[in-house]
């Protein structure tokens, strides 16, 4: 395919906002922010073979972590993984800029179908695509996403906010995302945006490294530790299945898997207990531990035994 | 290289603008646009193999237009396309975002290479790296970056605004980039924000494709046509360099080498005249020709013979 009729085919599908002026087909885009708003920017890249494998394609990498899939399910996921980082902010996605690399020989329809897909998330999510690039070359099909959000008059929140005492919180359940959560995942942008806009949420992130790893970051860069109460996380049947296969412990996947793009949020214990109470959100949303002003991660069993969880996986002392 | 110890490294070089609450290290960069100004949001991939060959690199295609280059040049490179495509819409570029693929069993020095001339690069033209992603895999280097430019009060110029009698200038000389100066350019932003506050200017673009294809883009996005003059157009010494090699023409490579990286405009002839009197930018400025109501672009002969130029490149009819 020619790039340029690519683009021309791209043109007629935008759909540009009123705050922006000048959309695809120019040197830049041009936006309008009139309101006196904070806004966050986040750019992510997915790889073919690292990210992703697609049907019918190429030897797959040793590392690769996922299932294959269609093309339609990576133009979802790579737009959708975009959404969930400004979801994880606190924020509203607003507009998206993509860029594509495209193997040589690359077909238009594939093309098209790729695009179309990006599109149709975007457009659940009130996104606009208004500009990128597309090239070709002697590589993997490689997409990076750079999306504007804006916080609404609210406070984005931050990995670094993390208090003493704050109960830790996750939407929905947790592992096994590589038997298909990992391509049908829903970013939690209005579940995000109810919370930060009724809640005094002190830190924030979506777990796509894993919820020990994730919340490490959270812990690493509030400076503080976590105690997770291991009865509580919420393991998803899908981490059941999983571990049927792999011989380790379904609670082992939740922790560790990655992939889920749920919410994981910390915030006073009282207003934790005032959100829990009615939790008017269409997913459920788990209280699984506590911030601590002693360092390192801790898991505490049933029987009240704790085990320190290194960030990449876990291990029993 | 681990992912995690380059993002380490990035943040320690930080500079956050005070414009930046949040920069690398969350989920999104968090951003507070105060003035209610125009913004402009770019995004530029360069893949090695069809915008870059590495000196002691693996094989290069047989499209690969660009001569060996050193990791820095390649970072530099990445930034200074982008800062052009900022400066083509008469902005400034302020924030940057940075995505980067690269091969498996990357080198951290390489890594830090790279990303040390991206910064440099940035500083130099004001510019704030302030987020991004790095990832790795079966792929050859690529490197997506997402510029960010605020039109300071001015009205960003686009392609489309070019009218019949408009003459059209274009900054430096042109031709021959592949010997050198598709590494070394100069984005023209300073040039491109003074034209922009000083004149009104009627549309604006970068030569990346080549003046023929560009000039194209302005003529194609403004519904107009153009008449070039030959003997005016500011062939460069690498383009006179290049034409005793390949055998083709000077003119024909300041017509359609591209990656020149120069300022093509288009403003009405008597503001074209009053800046031509006086030019005090340190570029040279050339007017080369006049828009036409009448489609297709012509070039015209010091002996006023006429011939339709093609996009790609030109023939005499």
């Amino acid at each position: 395919m020619r790039e340029r009729d690519y683009i021309r085919y791209l043109r007629g599908f935008q759909n540009k906002p009123k705050e922006v002026l000048v959309g695809i087909g120019d040197d830049a885009a041009v936006i309008k922010l009139p309101r006196k708003d904070l806004y966050v920017l986040t750019t992510d890249m997915l790889l073919e073979g690292t990210h992703f494998c697609l049907k019918g394609g190429r030897d797959t990498l040793q590392r690769a972590p996922t299932s294959k899939c269609t093309i339609a399910d990576v133009g979802r996921k790579a737009m959708a993984c975009n959404i969930s980082d400004v979801a994880a902010m606190g924020c509203r996605a607003t507009l998206a800029l993509v860029a594509i690399s495209f193997p040589v020989f690359t077909k238009m329809g594939l093309a098209r179908r790729l695009f179309q897909s990006m599109r149709q998330t975007a457009l659940e999510y009130g996104v606009s695509i208004i500009g990128g690039d597309t090239i070709s070359g002697k590589g993997p099909l490689c997409i990076c996403i750079t999306l504007l959000g804006r916080a609404e008059g609210l406070r984005p929140v931050t990995r670094s906010g993390a208090r003493p005492g704050d109960a830790i919180l996750v939407t929905g359940s947790l592992g096994g995302s590589i038997l298909g959560s990992h391509l049908s995942f829903q970013p939690r942008m209005r579940e995000a945006l109810y919370l930060n806009k009724n809640y005094n949420l002190h830190s924030m992130i979506d777990i796509s490294d894993g919820l020990s790893l994730d919340l490490g970051h959270i812990l690493e860069e509030s400076n503080v530790g976590a105690l997770l109460l291991e009865g509580d996380i919420p393991v998803s049947r899908d981490a059941r299945r999983l571990s049927r296969k792999t011989g380790l412990s379904p609670l082992h996947h939740a922790l560790t898997d990655g992939e889920d793009y749920e919410l994981l949020f910390t915030l006073d214990p009282r207003e934790a207990e005032r959100f829990l109470k009615k939790n008017p959100l269409r997913v459920p949303v788990t209280l699984i531990g506590y911030i601590r002003r002693e360092k390192g991660l801790f898991l505490q069993s049933a029987d009240g035994k704790l085990s320190k969880i290194r960030p990449q996986g876990y291990e029993h002392r």
